[in-house]
């Protein structure tokens, strides 16, 4: 697949055949295409935690999700990979007291996107999920107070009937040419 | 080029041919793998001004960066691609307040990394710079106040005698199973 081809193929799923899991080769092939992602600094914030006990994905879906919404195709997902940041001092504090941009939370979706567009090429589903009780997944998890949790991805073999039709702004409205406002071309 | 080539090509250049201009076309190319980006509740909040005239680079390495260090290297790039968040009030402020997490961040660090990735799939040379002093490239640029710039991308053709040698964290030290700090395996 080229780069365009998986930028194509990606949308978000929302069904997923529980009985076929994620091979453990397949969740490891994700995890390296993150570690070599960029971040500030070289910083690396990034710390995933690949859930596939079903017992924890239903205790994530019960409790580790934000209020209303429970998004329910979850429980089927057999693999939720949870993105955590363990913050660095020099980028990701002193950093952000100068320029008040928070270099994690960028360097998080980076990374991040990287496992999505690496599942794409393995032929897997996936779907980000950043309605999340952060305080209920440490608890559950296990993870420190330290530790920011910033968003899930289901990954999955998707089992869907049709795939979810994606709509987007069009060019003219999302690029400028050299300063605000100004149309490229 | 697959994927994982991708990623294994993609490093910070930081040495830019100042005589060879980004074509048109892959500039297209690269706000295109952009736009197809997901985004929190699809709010497709970035908005990109693609910066190729020569005083404006100048203006904005004179003035668009934070303090001390100066990126000098920029000053080559043919292309500087401003990223921006224009918010959506559902995800980015309601959502926002329920969760904790600036999703419009995440979400700029998404976009952005398919620029730099299909960039590199384009034999250009990208970086992010992140050290920026907003005002002064709201004012250089002419960005309305209710905007944010989250980060620049500087792009061109490589001059690198030798490409920056990378490093990274080993995967034990990224990646758990099923809960905090318990070995993957």
């Amino acid at each position: 697949m080229t780069f365009d081809d998986i930028v194509s193929a990606r949308h978000s799923v929302r069904a997923f055949d529980p009985a076929r899991p994620v091979p453990p080769e397949d969740i490891m092939a994700l995890i390296e295409a993150a570690r070599w992602a960029p971040s500030a600094c070289n910083s690396q914030v990034w710390r995933f935690i690949a859930v596939t006990d079903p017992e924890r994905i239903r205790q994530i879906c019960a409790q580790g999700m934000g209020p209303i919404l429970r998004n329910k195709f979850m429980r089927d997902a057999p693999l939720i990979i949870v993105g955590c940041a363990e913050l660095d001092i020099v980028a990701n504090k002193i950093g952000t007291k100068f320029t008040g941009i928070e270099y994690y939370q960028l360097d998080m979706g980076i990374a991040m996107e990287h496992i999505v567009l690496k599942a794409t090429e393995l032929g897997l589903g996936t779907c980000w999920v950043g309605w999340i009780n952060e305080e209920n997944l440490r608890s559950t998890l296990g993870i420190p107070k330290h530790v920011r949790v910033m968003a899930l991805i289901a990954v999955g073999y998707s089992t869907e009937t049709a795939p979810s039709k994606r709509t987007r702004k069009p060019m003219r409205k999302i690029l400028y040419a050299d300063q605000w406002g100004k149309a490229f071309h």
